[in-house]
Order: structure tokens, then sequence, then C-alpha cells
């Protein structure tokens, strides 16, 4: 029996890496008097639902998807997280 | 005083929303063998820090950003999470 795991992977710009869009954001900032914000950093966020066998089994592709297809290892790094089935975004199968 | 407080907000396409970045993974895994991943969205996550004096001032800061300026609210729903400070992305001031 399979089962669907629901994870959500969030992709950032690395430390020391530019990142425009933050830069983009930080410098909109004042005109919305949010003068008191910093450090923006703009990334993605990816969910996905994995059918498997087991929820180890469901990581191991999340992880491999992040590094092979969502992310740029050499400039960006990444967080798997596991979600409840029930946060599922779209219609029920 | 005041501090900083650290916060992630994900930015993500409405439930009926045409997502043509989940659609373009989608279209992307059976190359890579991932016939088993289903329900891809793709969206946003924005890192940011609020200097202010108490957590529930900087969480206002944040809601009123993510409304007025990360996200489009006909097409999209954010997430507003709160983050230790000691996660903060990019060098110490």
């Amino acid at each position: 029996m399979s089962a669907a795991y629901r994870f959500s992977v969030s992709i950032m710009p690395r430390d020391g890496i530019l990142d425009p869009q933050g830069r983009a954001v930080e410098a909109a900032l004042p005109e919305l008097g949010a003068v008191n914000v910093h450090h923006v950093r703009v990334g993605r966020r990816v969910d996905l639902e994995v059918e498997a066998g087991t929820e180890a089994e469901a990581w191991t592709t999340v992880d491999r998807l992040a590094k092979e297809l969502f992310a740029n290892p050499l400039i960006e790094s990444w967080q798997i997280e596991s979600q409840p089935v029930t946060a599922r975004m779209g219609p029920p199968k």
C-alpha cells in the first residue's frame, strides 16, 4: 500500500550570493514606511505530493528533486519540510 | 528597547488559480523518473527581519508588507511564520 505525503521545499539564495529580488524589495520599503525592515532575502517555495510506501522513501524523492530540479546547488540552499496531508492545496482526488 | 524579529512569508498561488511554474515542474518530472509526484505548486518565499518593540508589532508590519508588497491578494495567498533570530541568513550586524 502506498500513501500520499506532502512536502514544502524552500529554496533560498546562499549567504553571500547576490539576491537582486531581495534588494528590490528593500528598495521599495521606505516608500511603504517600513524603515525598520532589513535582511530581506527572496527565494522560491515548492509544494508537492509524493506517493510512496513510506515517508522516508517519499523524502528521498523530494531530496533528489530539490537537488536536481528545484535548486541550483551552487548558488541556492534548500530546506525540506514535511506537511500534514490535510494542508494539501488543490482539489481532492 | 527594540529587538530584531525574523519572519518567513510563503506566498503561493491560490487554489484554482493557474500555476504555470508548477505545471512546468510537473512536465519535467517523468524525465527524472519521478512519476509518483503530483500536485506541484510553485510560489515565493520572503525572509526578513523587523526591528520592533514587541513581536506583535513586528508581526503587524510583516502582515502589511505581505498584503501590500509581497503578494497579489487576488491570485495569491500567504502564510507568515516566526523564525528564531539565530536562523537569520546573512552576516551578523
